[in-house]
């Protein structure tokens, strides 16, 4: 196994529950598989139209099997991933956008170094989204999930303050159109730099071969702490 | 691991590349994973029209997306996978209907009991499609992907004309139906029969969790004999 350390940088949008699976695989194997790993928060529906797709859910034998396949995913990587009690209402009516603007806005304000603070905000929003059936569209949400993550009261107020300025407006559309370059047709969309060239992956189900393309070995869910609590 | 045999059924077309890998795996976990493996031709385009499904191809970033993923995965599975040089002709022109109907009469006079016959003129019709650019639509192709399965020149002529047959074309439209009451939208689909109760996966990247629910251990590709002449 290689000891450099290998730059891989996620594309992701809370609304997309495949996305929480990629999202916690990869954080838990940062240190496994030693990966410099960029989060990179982006806005799904603008993938979407950009290149035509539809979300799975509206063939109604997918969307019968999605429920099958996350409820199995989430049971076998051990992720808290419960059906909202619509999901079409949560997935297409309520939508992200206000919710990837905030966590945009953490991004800009992250200096961790390691996207700490997006790592455990991302999280806290896929906690409300899809496991809890709560609101991710409204500030008050956005306070809560920044306060559980650990933010300050005054500091989650700028963010959110922020969030609706024209810079981070930006920021998201231009982070999507990253993913959109690579040929992005949905989320979680992982870009793994390899001898300086880009190995796309789509969806949450590449990640033997993934460990293959970067010289590393899969080594199944890998269970970690943050979910001990739920 | 459970000394049981498992009763497990596969159904593909051979004009889908990603059953071929699912085809490929299976065979090669049957000893693996004492599987009672049942192989179940059936017409992925009638499962497309009732499930009201698109090919993944017709959008432009999937299409580019999966030469990609599909490159690296035969790769990875030491699949000959190789694209045709026209694969929109192949798949959406010619189609697979008469393929179909010929893997059909082969099932109805396999009488090896374990779909020896079956699993031979399948992998012979993929490495016409899907390795060599070659035809499946023309009895002479079926003919020859006979032959090489080990079927006699007579064998081969009866299945040509018997697939023509009416009770071929019903039993077609079948075992394509058995697949659309599970709710298929795609192939492969796999149905694991888990203590009477049928665990339905899309596609060929369940494997792990397919291990997991029928309680055995996935151990990667596990590459086997069929392709060293390759």
């Amino acid at each position: 196994m290689s000891s450099s350390r290998k730059l891989v940088e996620l594309f992701y949008d809370v609304v997309s529950p495949y996305s929480w699976l990629g999202f916690e695989v990869l954080c838990r194997y940062r240190t496994i598989w030693n990966l410099d790993l960029k989060l990179r928060p982006a806005f799904l529906g603008g993938v979407m139209n950009a290149s035509g797709n539809r979300p799975p859910a509206v063939i109604p034998n997918k969307a019968v099997y999605m429920i099958t396949d996350l409820n199995r995913l989430a049971q076998y990587f051990h992720i808290p991933l419960h059906q909202p009690g619509n999901p079409f209402e949560v997935m297409f009516e309520k939508g992200s956008l206000p919710a990837m603007r905030f966590l945009t806005a953490v991004a800009e304000k992250d200096t961790s170094g390691g996207d700490t603070v997006v790592e455990k905000v991302s999280r806290e929003l896929w906690n409300r989204i899809w496991s809890t059936d709560q609101d991710i569209t409204q500030p008050a949400s956005f306070s809560e999930a920044g306060l559980k993550a650990g933010l300050s009261a005054s500091e989650v107020e700028e963010l959110i303050n922020l969030a609706k300025s024209q810079p981070i407006k930006d920021r998201l559309k231009s982070t999507t159109q990253e993913a959109i370059n690579y040929q992005a047709f949905g989320f979680p969309l992982i870009v793994c730099h390899v001898d300086g060239k880009p190995e796309v992956f789509f969806g949450s189900d590449r990640f033997e071969l993934l460990a293959h393309c970067i010289g590393e070995k899969w080594l199944g869910p890998q269970p970690e702490k943050p979910f001990s609590k739920m």
